[in-house]
């Protein structure tokens, strides 16, 4: 067989089922490969930056790694923003990309560039395939490389480069996958962190990457009601199990002063499958780290059941204390992002997966949907915005018996708003709803943070970052995908009762002002 | 002053007088800093690819370097793609790239990434700023190494990496910035071409780069007049200045094989501003280079003059043969590409820039607009698509006086769509068509000559690349844009005079059938 299937079959052996790709001549034996293989799903996406959000959004809610195909260099350069999410998430995720055939190269032909330089960015494992001899070996070692744990995060990006002649040449062979192997803890780490826990005041236990799930989250409840430790989420989890009957933890709180306060009292700080707190931007005369002077730090790492069996030392007969079920009441009036957070509450549909990318307008969201059916929520983990639309998208393939709500705010939704023309191809059960302030808001609370600012420049630089004119209802209506606009509460309520009712995809336009003030 | 101030005074030194930006939290003091300099025009993006496309658009037109402003490594990311294609172009282009501080550079913090080694990728040149001390001198050599020429290619990317406390950090100051000064040829070396020109059949003049305005066309149409020397320009210029009373040249075919049967007799190529040609992609069985056997190769350099130079010496009493004022009539009945071309060329008016990103749908257009009034066209140099809208929005900027018309393909428009939003944030006179043939028909071309294709994965390949669904003005519509349909020639017709006589930004949906057999 040619190297193109020697790929995509070891990656059937593999367990990947599903590639989302946009691709261009160098990758038309992979598609001509693809769409004669049934057990892998080939999703079109119209930029890059959709298809690699989409394999993030994939493998946080699949657990198992999803494909991309992209198109040598550019093509890789317009997925490399969602794949810096992905690699701060720690998700599993395999792109192929296509390049020019092995003896084109030296010729420097218009669309050549350093792939290599450009992957390693974001990836945990980057090679090149030299001969189809090679394809399927290199495809099992990409797939080993992606579930690897780099650090405290579960996975990794593994970027394959296969040359055109490699796909199309014969001489490959699929190879076997032997199954992931999950990491281990060792027993005497945890019981020396149990020591620390019974015997020291001041403790505070911080969660996150895959303790954010049911178990993880009862046992560090059990442990903070049998030692008296603080307990805190991690910033912004890959993924969050949360709602009605489990345990529920405040997030570390996005402003650095904030985080600072939050933290203060802490003189052990347990790290429970996430990394040492740093403030997300530097600023003036402040400090980068979070964590008080004199506090120790403890990794408890993030092996599968560490922190269960934590919870089993310190804690044996203790129960969790988990949220009640309890939604807010319908409010009315003028929408504003509270209010917008209430009727998501009220409404969020049981099983939900929310990807979050509302920004400033996404303040009052979790105290709004503690007490709903249990639902998972997905965040922003690297910082590039662009990841919301994407990562709903993926999510809604991964999980089709799920609804998918999508809340975003404007300036993100900009970036990587071709999703909606997926969505609507594949008949995706996503509701997206747009936080539309008209505003980089974001920005007008960050410029005050870092005193760029004085008199004139303020009101210019406000001026600057403004984004009116946007009409989601009109663009997502051009991809195919139904939409309406809420100007009230009332509205809102009527039409996310709707976009949730009926199948296949649907976008709210939701006009709020801007939040002053917010994270 | 600060060394985000001594930064963006230096720019001014240099001439630089636009910025293309998506700023973030880390660049407030250059924003600050921007919108309190009246010299620079800052000009909002909501998508990185958007700015530096708009700011290669710009240097092509202008001149001189546009400079953009862009959020870390995931800001950059979004711009590489557009990036690729100014360093193909040789386009003078300065990024700014915000960063963390230096002292919160060791924390990794979420949005932290290897910038330099994403930069390299595309740049002629990258430093790192680790003192406001030397903010000034790092933007004057900026300034400089954007304007050196890189092989045949007149100016390159140059990438200045800021973090945010060398820009909020006192002690910076503005440097002056010399003139650029262009290269210099070899009077010898053009003399020793001349020889070879006179002396030779089968000689072949290959013009590009600064060559493919009025001058060096002028030059190249004299010396084949004056030596019986084939001419062909090279594929993509970044900038052709053409039409009626300027020399016409064929340009290289795309299409592997053609090329190959045009440069088959040639026995003395001789390159003129541009380099060896080679084969776009490669195929199976096929060599990349387009140059026959046994053709010598003689290079003139890319330094200004030294074309007229040569025709001065091989045909000093020639005058150039050039293009008669001429227009196709114009066509009835339903739109297809072939039309619209003849439409394009009855109204193109006086001192239109056009930018090409047609792909399949362009193969009529240099015909139907060789006798047009003089104008300007502007290429897709790199093979990254999504050029065709930024690249309009900076050369609109750069041309304020001038009508820009985009010619896009629908898969390329998807691309950076958002370049709307700025055309209509800032006014600026373009008239985009986009020839939607609901299908990345290019492909569909590519998929036969690369061999990957058989019996049925031809037709699943085939629907696997359909793109249907668009609909442009509603999109337009959704930025502001003010949009209309066109099935008929006839509205065609009606739709592009009303868009290029009303002010503002307008765009054509054109649909028309996918060319099959085209570039």
């Amino acid at each position: 067989m040619n190297g193109a299937r020697a790929v995509l079959n070891t990656l059937v052996h593999g367990g990947i089922d599903v590639c989302f790709t946009n691709p261009g001549t160098s990758e038309m034996h992979l598609v001509a490969g693809m769409v004669s293989t049934p057990e892998i799903r080939g999703i079109l996406c119209l930029f890059e930056g959709v298809a690699t959000g989409a394999a993030d959004g994939y493998g946080r809610m699949a657990g198992r790694p999803a494909s991309t195909l992209l198109h040598l260099g550019p093509g890789l350069g317009n997925g490399l923003a969602n794949l810096h999410n992905a690699r701060r998430a720690g998700t599993p995720l395999i792109n192929l990309v296509g390049d020019h055939a092995t003896y084109h190269k030296p010729f420097d032909a218009p669309l050549d560039s350093d792939i290599e330089s450009m992957a390693g960015t974001v990836s945990a494992w980057v090679r090149r395939t030299e001969r189809s001899a090679d394809a399927g070996q290199d495809a099992a070692d990409a797939i080993r490389a992606s579930r690897t744990p780099v650090g405290y995060l579960p996975g990794g990006v593994a970027t394959l480069v296969l040359p055109s002649d490699v796909c199309w040449s014969d001489g490959g062979a699929a190879v076997p996958v032997p199954a992931a192997q999950a990491p281990l803890f060792e027993e005497v780490a945890v019981e020396r962190i149990a020591k620390i826990l019974r015997e020291n005041e001041g403790c505070l236990l911080l969660v996150g990457g895959g303790n954010m799930r049911r178990a993880g989250l009862a046992a560090a409840s059990r442990i903070a009601a049998a030692t008296g430790a603080d307990v805190l989420a991690e910033k912004s989890p890959a993924r969050h199990e949360r709602g009605a009957g489990l345990a529920r933890f405040e997030r570390l709180p996005y402003p650095r002063d904030l985080a600072v306060r939050r933290l203060a009292g802490a003189r052990h700080l347990v790290l429970a499958g996430t990394r040492e707190p740093v403030s997300f931007f530097a600023y003036p005369g402040k400090p980068s780290t979070l964590i008080p002077a004199g506090c120790e730090v403890h990794d408890l790492g993030a092996a599968p059941g560490a922190l269960e069996y934590l919870a089993d030392l310190v804690a044996p007969g203790t129960a969790p204390l988990v949220t009640d079920a309890d939604r807010p009441g319908l409010p009315s009036g003028e929408l504003t992002a509270e209010k917008a957070a209430a009727v998501i509450g009220a409404l969020l549909p049981e099983g939900a997966v929310v990807v979050d990318e509302a920004m400033t307008s996404d303040q009052w969201l979790p105290g709004a949907t503690a007490g709903a059916p249990v639902h998972d929520w997905l965040n922003i983990t690297g910082g590039s915005i662009g990841m919301g639309m994407p990562v709903a998208t993926g999510a809604a393939v991964a999980c089709p018996d799920r609804p998918v709500l999508n809340l975003e705010a404007d300036g993100s939704a900009m970036y990587t708003l071709q999703s909606l023309w997926t969505q609507s191809r594949e008949g995706l059960e996503v509701t997206t709803v747009v936080f539309n302030n008209a505003s980089y808001a974001i920005l007008d609370s960050e410029l005050r943070r870092v005193g760029a600012f004085e008199g004139e420049d303020v009101r210019r630089s406000r001026s600057f970052i403004d984004i009116p004119g946007l009409d989601f209802v009109a663009m997502a209506n051009g991809m195919g995908v139904s939409a309406t606009r809420a100007r009230t509460a009332e509205e809102f309520t009527r039409q996310l009762r709707a976009a949730v009712a009926e199948p296949g995809p649907h976008l709210i336009d939701a006009v709020v002002p801007p939040v002053t003030g917010g994270s």
